[in-house]
């Protein structure tokens, strides 16, 4: 590896990025204004909906975003020429970009970020924008899911050792912070977030001591809170009771906080433990559990009683173990033409489900002032002022005989704008807000949206101008393709 | 988030490395002479084999390993003394570690990376060690099983927006690249590591220009090697057609280098394009692929007889899709006592496979010096030589009764020194080397432990002496647990 004092993060992208970017700089198309929306098209584990993260990174790398001398010196041996190099190198983005707020809850089809830009600098910024939403909008929402079944106890994030390279363990445990989780072990995401930090000892202390008598004794002079680990040896018939005996022995000397359990039978294991401590008079002390956890060993682990208080989740959250990636594109949506008029554009696939939405567009989350409960999402084009509406119309997509008229009804946009002409116009708000975002929007979900196992499926529903767009350009589309076929071009 | 001017990466670390720490440095224990090995118990993707990675990194990591002021800071928020923090302040790493090389094959309970350091020291690198090796050696193992299928083809990673988050990106796709991938897309990964970089265009590129033709012929007056992507409206019927029609007027002046496909039935549209291009005269063009491919489909388009030439590999290879963690662990094998002397330490489990072994060991593969094969690992303590023997015990250390005596041989020990005493003493190879040295060591191997499916077990074996010692380490410590329960401490 190279190491570059002027490293930069602009060519975090693909290769064909700046292949495009050439071509329409070549063409004097570069500079054309272009819509592209990211969505992904089917929601993460079976859940009913996804937590919306990654906009306080995206913003950090937009307001960063530049070719620095070392990366121009590495396209240059790549073969570029220089007028375009020195294009590139005087390139800041000057867009305007839309977004949910991290926290927001989203669906399939629903336009999580917008980015208004001249052509060339959108494209730039593709991959990177993907990056960063496909991975932490994957761990927002698994560490949800895992926070709907711990429901009001405690669950910690411990995964660093398993995550994906570095950016994964802290850029995850935040993104899981968000979707509910109290705290992590990782002590830089700490510094860097605010996040709450935890852990006490591993087995290696045990082991450095040779005996966990003495390795409890030797954290707890070092320590005024104690949650000891009790599994390195045998967990009831050693680490369990030396615990005891160790916090008997201190006394009011210590706060005996509780015991971790890492191995072995843990429903059990923790049923005997918490009888033991009982029976110690240590009745205020916690069981915490840690190995391979996930929302199912959870709800197992409860289902047969198990006697946990905290949960310690790592693996399974911080890589999303059951599904490992969330799909979210980028598509064009709309772009300048020769007139300086914007255009509609559309990406056809054999697969009904993956054609585009063509347009600029608005997404609000249509609130029913009755019952305060959501009817679903309504996705209109930029002109589109549903809140103004008194009746409206909202009809499934695809199977458009499912429909309804909504007359009580609140429309919320729910994008904020982000950066405007370049400029930053939106302040991250602190993590804690974000954490209670997510479940003031929750709290808008009927409950049948929100089960872990086979939700219903939540409206995401397209205006009826909307709708009428994309048939028309899926139309000219197919028309022209079959003027091509004929051989008239 | 903080942005730190001097942000480090010490904190990359789980709290209870520095609550240990702490525990360790009041008790003036913390410079205790430790051994710590890393090694995973089990292969991924149910492969005969790994393909370690991620030394470099490491040496990185450990070459900058530095609490910096805002992380001494951040340390005092969190409440540890003033004298605690001096010391971290300080602290840099003084000891030695051994290693596999990057492209080494590996096996379970083999180990990987040996850390002999002060306690201390060594404990606070645990967490980053593991969170690289677990991510950087599954990958180049994925990419291995991805290359052994695609064999003299080329295949190139695509994954960047898929990753979890950006570093993921950049070492993952170095880390496929040792396992036998040929290129990448990501721009920034070439220019640090100098990996050849693939792209073209992209879906958006067309309809930019709302026509394939329009679009193919710009990128064609701005890039002399022309690949197509040809399924935006409809692959056969417009894509390729539009591809030919664009290149026969082209002629020379473009190098048509062939078309890619994204979506649909790629066994299908592959055959019937290839015949297009064929037929058109362009027999030289190259079909490339892309659309979540992995091992399984790339075997399976291949019995399909698609025509296929150049594969790209997104998400299942840069997110190990099918299986996203490795269970590298890092133990205590070895500490030294009161006396100055080194005592051997274990960690029990009533899981037999989860039981570590004890020691200082240094780990041989014993090669069969008449046809070249390996007859095994063959893992032996410090003070063993192997090397010098004229006939070896080979058993298998769980089913003690699979043993054989080896004459022939050569002991060839896989670990190299490369930090001594805190000074880095290793040079990093070329990543070329790293990619043949990967297929130097599969040379070693018979058929049997490389099929991708349901492989032979390769024999990790342990010395007799090192075998004998971890028995005698779990009497002795289920002695004590004994001893505990009946009440005698």
């Amino acid at each position: 590896m190279t190491n570059y004092a002027d490293d930069s993060l602009a060519l975090h992208t693909d290769l064909y990025q700046i292949n495009m970017t050439k071509a329409y700089w070549d063409d004097d198309f570069h500079n054309r204004k272009a819509v592209f929306e990211v969505f992904f098209r089917k929601l993460p584990f079976g859940n009913g909906y996804a937590v919306f993260a990654g906009l306080e990174r995206i913003i950090e790398y937009v307001k960063k975003f530049h070719f620095s001398e070392s990366d121009i010196e590495y396209l240059r041996e790549l073969g570029y020429e220089e007028a375009f190099l020195e294009y590139l190198a005087e390139l800041r983005f000057t867009g305007t970009i839309r977004s949910m707020q991290e926290g927001e809850v989203a669906f399939g089809n629903v336009p999580l970020v917008r980015v208004e830009a001249p052509l060339a600098q959108a494209q730039l910024l593709e991959t990177a924008i993907l990056n960063i939403v496909n991975y932490q909008t994957l761990i927002a929402t698994k560490a949800n899911r895992i926070k709907q079944v711990v429901q009001d106890e405690v669950v910690m994030e411990f995964g660093t050792r398993r995550a994906h390279e570095l950016d994964a363990a802290i850029w995850g445990t935040r993104a899981a912070y968000i979707g509910g989780f109290d705290a992590t072990s990782n002590v830089r995401a700490g510094k860097l977030f605010g996040m709450p930090v935890s852990g006490t000892h591993a087995h290696a202390m045990v082991q450095a001591y040779r005996d966990e008598y003495q390795a409890f004794h030797k954290y707890a002079e070092s320590h005024k809170d104690c949650v000891f680990l009790v599994d390195t040896y045998d967990t009831l018939k050693s680490g369990v009771p030396t615990a005891i005996k160790v916090a008997k022995e201190l006394g009011d000397k210590i706060n005996f906080k509780g015991i971790r359990l890492d191995s072995g039978d843990m429903a059990y294991q923790s049923k005997i433990a918490r009888k033991m401590l009982d029976d110690a008079g240590f009745t205020d002390t916690k069981i915490i559990a840690s190995n391979d956890l996930d929302e199912y060993t959870i709800l197992n682990l409860k289902a047969q009683g198990a006697q946990i208080d905290v949960w310690g989740v790592g693996t399974k959250l911080i890589t999303a173990y059951d599904q490992p990636a969330l799909g979210a594109v980028y598509k064009l949506v709309s772009i300048e033409n020769e007139s300086g008029e914007m255009e509609d554009t559309i990406k056809i696939s054999s697969n009904a489900e993956k054609v585009s939405t063509p347009g600029m567009k608005r997404v609000y989350r249509i609130v029913n002032t009755v019952n305060h409960k959501s009817e679903g999402e309504y996705i209109a084009l930029e002109h589109e002022h549903p809140e103004s509406q008194e009746r409206l119309k909202m009809f499934h997509p695809v199977h458009t005989y499912i429909s309804k008229f909504v007359t009580n009804f609140e429309a919320r946009e729910l994008h904020v704008e982000v950066f405007k002409d370049g400029e930053l116009v939106y302040d991250t708000p602190p993590l804690s807000e974000m954490r209670s975002f997510v479940n003031e929007n929750l709290e808008l979900l009927w409950d049948e949206y929100k089960r872990s196992m086979n939700p219903e499926e939540y409206p995401v529903d397209l205006s009826e101008e909307c709708w009428n767009n994309k048939m028309d350009l899926i139309h000219r589309v197919k028309a022209e393709v079959k003027e091509k076929q004929s051989g008239n071009w």
